[in-house]
């Protein structure tokens, strides 16, 4: 699991405190106060490192937590795309440490909802921001609104010594990767593992086991990662959701994983723990 | 985990289908459709049986699924609170059977969301329900809405032969159960048992363990069940969150999930997901 990226988040979320006002200000006027600005998905970056100064006349600075130093770390919404660099990219690109990366990914999910979020869903009126940033009020209806994270199931689907593996018509040539889809109200992660295979591949899963889980900042997913065993091997791909699924013997897929398939093949990158719940698939 | 609500459902979701508005007009003409009409959290009962029958004028169907019979089930909201009984005394009760109360569950959190999703959150302006209730567009900005599904990890702690149980003040008297609490967006499974553990009773948490998972129609939580191994012992409640929190001999939990102590303390009941991780913890 030492590649995923996303899940070292060194921060203390200090939730308890959230909504003291006093005790926030405080944070905000910390002499080592942190401040990630970013714009939609981008991150502001100088010179090849993380952009934290405090801004001025700034405000809905959202609060992710203190580090090991006690020191706390905010984010916001920047007015302007310059200098910004896409998370994508910095999670591939290794140049920003992971730990950093995880709360960064903390930042995006929180500010985009923020950003979806000002008016109240109940009533139409606008709504603002409580709690440092962990919660919306309606000052017309008073409802609260809470942070969205979205459930993801995404599974390694095993049968007769093989794997199951799909791929998106949007992907780059040659690219495979576990099955996933969201999650509905209603069911368990084990229904959801089911419904999902059964649904974009026409096989029918028995046994579920949990791996490891990751959040997603893309914008606000839980991916909950599996291996499952299948109970048949017939395919029948649901064109809307997959370009196509195939069965691959396990020593394809190690090859697949580790970009060294003779045929360009290859399978998710380490970064996404699709690569863990697959790699499980093959190991135990 | 025998006992445990909603984890039943027959239904086939058909997610693939619920865009075509042909295939849906079918299900809704099906003559043996099932509709089942509910009033927030009230459920319409006839002679101690769900009342099914097809409504007059109605609109705003959600599609649940086919059951085995490939017969369709609807869920819509009611006008008036007549002859209604609310979910939790039927998940007590036993007079549903578990497959009906499952599909109660999802049917539930479905509506909620409508009921709750009337509005845009990103621009004010009115929504409409779209893909057989599982989407809602909004016909000013275009932005899609898809249903909440609110992932909450609940955990039994364990150290050294005994096990951290809580109660919230709410609660009746005796009444004890697991550690619980709503993820955030950002943190991996694991991080958030830790997080909640931590802030809720001061215990560091090592080692967690996923045992089950359950939907939690109250009104739309993805129940996520651990095990927990503590690292330290002394207990720091937070009082806003719990009225109390202590360190139980697994004899005397055992007791308590039977609801055999003499103390009349007892623990979870089997129906909540909470009963089965308390009972791992026990057992593993």
């Amino acid at each position: 699991m030492a590649g995923m990226a996303f899940i070292y988040s060194p921060l203390d979320r200090k939730a308890n405190h959230r909504s003291d006002a006093q005790w926030l200000l405080a944070q905000l006027n910390h002499p080592k106060a942190k401040f990630i600005q970013m714009f939609e998905d981008s991150v502001r970056i100088a010179h090849d490192e993380l952009f934290l100064a405090k801004p001025e006349g700034v405000h809905g600075f959202v609060f992710l937590g203190e580090d090991e130093k006690a020191e706390p770390w905010f984010t916001f919404r920047a007015k302007t795309e310059g200098e910004m660099v896409p998370l994508r990219p910095l999670m591939m690109g290794h140049t920003i440490p992971r730990e950093t990366l995880s709360i960064i990914a903390q930042a995006r999910s929180l500010l985009h909802w923020h950003e979806k979020h000002s008016f109240c869903a109940n009533c139409g009126a606008p709504t603002q921001m409580a709690d440092a940033g962990y919660r919306r009020i309606c000052a017309s209806c008073k409802t609260e609104h809470f942070p969205r994270t979205d459930p993801v199931v995404i599974m390694a689907v095993r049968h007769n010594g093989k794997l199951l593996l799909g791929r998106q018509k949007a992907w780059v040539a040659g690219q495979y990767s576990a099955i996933a889809g969201f999650m509905e109200p209603g069911e368990t992660m084990e229904q959801a593992v089911a419904r999902e295979v059964l649904e974009e591949t026409g096989i029918t899963v028995g046994k579920v086991h949990y791996i490891a889980s990751q959040p997603w900042p893309f914008p606000s997913s839980l991916m909950i990662g599996c291996v499952a065993e299948a109970e048949n091997s017939t395919i029948i791909v649901d064109e809307k959701e997959l370009e196509t699924a195939r069965w691959f013997d396990f020593a394809d897929v190690r090859l697949m994983l580790a970009h060294k398939h003779p045929s360009g093949m290859h399978a998710s990158h380490p970064w996404a723990i699709a690569h863990v719940v697959i790699k499980a698939a093959l190991d135990e």
